[in-house]
């Protein structure tokens, strides 16, 4: 039987959304502007794209892509699930990503388009995937259990490789898991990757050494010259480092790729730049297939905001973030580690917990919440710890402050209404 | 003099335009939701962004991104210029695009932001640019002058290898320049690449020695990992091919960077997906910012529709576009060859010679324009050839009709109003 790559569709058109989804699954395929003789029927037969269902939603008065004057309402939408078969794609991400949704963006008579489902065969599964994913994590920090507790060094930008490596002994002796270079710093003239690892590593062991902790220290090797990048990773590595931050989006997936085929770091994921893909709801892509793609390229650990996040991301995203992130697509060792992060304290640990799943797999990125605490970023790990432990308990957010001082103080802090 | 990387943003708020702009200047430099003791006033005098300019917009009644019922306009814009110390940055695409842009997308308060304009030191031409670019495209395909006319394989998918090396073989005898693979053509199983170059190679070479005239092929290598890509490279480079069809956004930055940096075929780049990135006014990035980093990176020759194009965009798009590409960033050789596509059949060399500054150094290509002649392609070929002879010679397209039996047949199935 013929494997076919499912993706599904938001479309909205002033027209007919039914002719939409039909031109979508033609122009993907066989088709252009004019019949031209080589378009047989034996080959539309083998090679075209089915649209396979259409589900109408509700109109719209307003065009999610503003239109000139001549374009009036109501601009009709559906789900529309179009069905390519794997032979003429293949199952190279590029061919994927090029085919089902490069020119779709691009069509005339659509006023919005978003990619809002993807249904891989199994052919995918040729991908790597990730190579430490959830488990992997843990080994390497050593935390066989409960939530990785982490932070980011502060301030972003600006410190030199020893005031950075200040820092992290700093966060060390504050009792966290894992460490991250912010997603911005990856190797300027005053502070170059080469220069933080030598400053940082020896930070890391000495803790380790005095402690039996091996803190993860994902440094930024982020790089748009995959060259680069490997000598950034090919340093981390000779020093004894086991991760790395990578902007998937800036350094692309072929950057990304040939990373992890070569990669004996734990790869830390920041999605910037996603933003611009998904935050108009009548366009991009939902964060379920953007996911699906940097999974199978091997990403380990992905950041995917939290509740109360800093950002425009409402609660709801996050939650179906998560939800997006937890689900295998052909195996459990496709499963990155889920990153909650961004204006984290601790605070949030309760309706984090309530809200996905009552899991305790994930990573809880505190930057602002550990380094701003009153009374120092010591008591902001603990005030983190305690928190998911009443969470778990399934006490309330004023019980767990009542409890604990270091909770008591953040939550007075960051957390009154 | 610290030298700067300056990005100009379009803003879009119901609050504060200035205060938004500072935000975007602190946020991607120092900042985090709390004050920190490590930031310092000497940290932030040598490193924060700056806002160097603001000039206010007319307000819009909606919101570029809609909003919750608790969000009422008027959403006030403005164009604000940032700028960065280098120093900060480097030179590294990736550590460009994350901190100008990655985070800035993510910013709550926003209702719109799209980057407009950058402005990169002299530092950014350390990068390599095109290899072979307007002169370099000229020499291999032998055209010293005027336009350089194209076509492409039709049907874009689902063709043998020998049926494409059949379709080749027509086109060269058509009379054309330079043929692609349509760019969702890569390595499918029924026409793999290596195939596909063994194939038509030979067709290549064949008309070569039969008339002195080697026709580029371009041919689609793309794939998510650069190892296959540089073999699809090397591939087509062992048999003789001079040139290669690029995804530039599936494969990414660093997957094109890699390529760049070895390759010895002229790169065509094609923008599939960038229209999500451009499309809605409000949202994205303009063409402007976006095309300087692909060049930056080392296309050769640029894929940017045409007049009348199939697609949405609009031809004061393309014009601006065309602008663009031609407009050097440290130097006349760092401008790829533009490619006008997209619908084309001659009838629009009239108005491209008007709009893009009477110039023929672009390459101008025709699908169904060719394939779909009422005489056959040979006449497609002529057809066009007729009309870049006619529009520099300043005949209106009813007289260039009236003087060419070829171009009256394209005219009367392609343009009668």
């Amino acid at each position: 039987m013929t494997q076919m790559i499912r993706v599904t569709y938001l479309i909205e058109t002033p027209g007919d959304p039914e002719a939409i989804a039909a031109k979508i699954a033609a122009d993907q395929s066989t088709g252009t502007f004019t019949e031209l003789p080589g378009e047989t029927e034996a080959l539309r037969a083998r090679h075209a794209a089915r649209v396979e269902s259409l589900t109408p939603l509700p109109d719209h008065d307003q065009p999610a892509i503003p239109q000139g004057a001549g374009i009036t309402g109501p601009f009709r939408r559906a789900r529309a699930t179009i069905a390519y078969p794997l032979e003429s794609i293949g199952t190279d991400i590029a061919a994927l990503i090029t085919v089902t949704t490069g020119g779709v963006f691009a069509m005339r008579g659509l006023t919005g388009i978003r990619v809002v489902g993807l249904d891989l065969p199994q052919a995918f599964a040729c991908h790597p995937g990730p190579q430490f994913g959830i488990e992997g994590s843990r080994r390497l920090m050593g935390v066989p259990q409960g939530p990785m507790i982490a932070s980011i060094i502060k301030p972003s930008l600006g410190l030199s490789p020893e005031d950075t490596a200040q820092v992290v002994r700093m966060l060390c002796e504050a009792g966290v898991d894992f460490i991250k270079d912010d997603e911005k710093m990856m190797s300027p003239a005053y502070a170059p990757l080469k220069a933080r690892v030598d400053a940082i590593m020896p930070v890391i062991r000495d803790h380790a050494d005095r402690t039996g902790k091996k803190v993860m220290y994902a440094f930024g090797i982020s790089s748009a010259d995959p060259d680069v990048m490997m000598r950034n990773h090919d340093h981390v590595v000779a020093q004894g480092g086991n991760a790395a931050v990578v902007n998937i989006n800036s350094v692309g997936h072929g950057g990304f790729s040939f990373l992890r085929k070569r990669s004996q770091l734990c790869l830390h994921a920041h999605r910037n730049g996603w933003d611009l893909l998904t935050r108009h709801p009548g366009l991009g892509y939902d964060f379920g297939p953007y996911q699906q793609i940097w999974r199978l390229l091997g990403l380990d650990q992905f950041q995917i905001n939290g509740i109360g996040a800093k950002y425009w991301e409402p609660d709801d995203s996050f939650v179906q973030s998560f939800a997006d992130v937890s689900r295998p697509i052909f195996s459990d060792a496709d499963r990155p580690l889920p990153v909650v992060c961004s204006g984290q304290w601790g605070g949030q640990a309760f309706e984090t917990w309530r809200r996905t799943g009552q899991t305790l797999d994930l990573m809880y990125l505190g930057g602002g919440g550990i380094h701003g605490h009153p009374n120092g970023p010591a008591a902001g790990v603990r005030s983190i710890r305690h928190a998911w432990q009443a969470a778990q308990a399934g006490l309330t957010i004023q019980q767990a402050a009542a409890e604990d001082p270091d909770f008591r103080a953040a939550y007075e802090k960051w957390g009154r209404p």
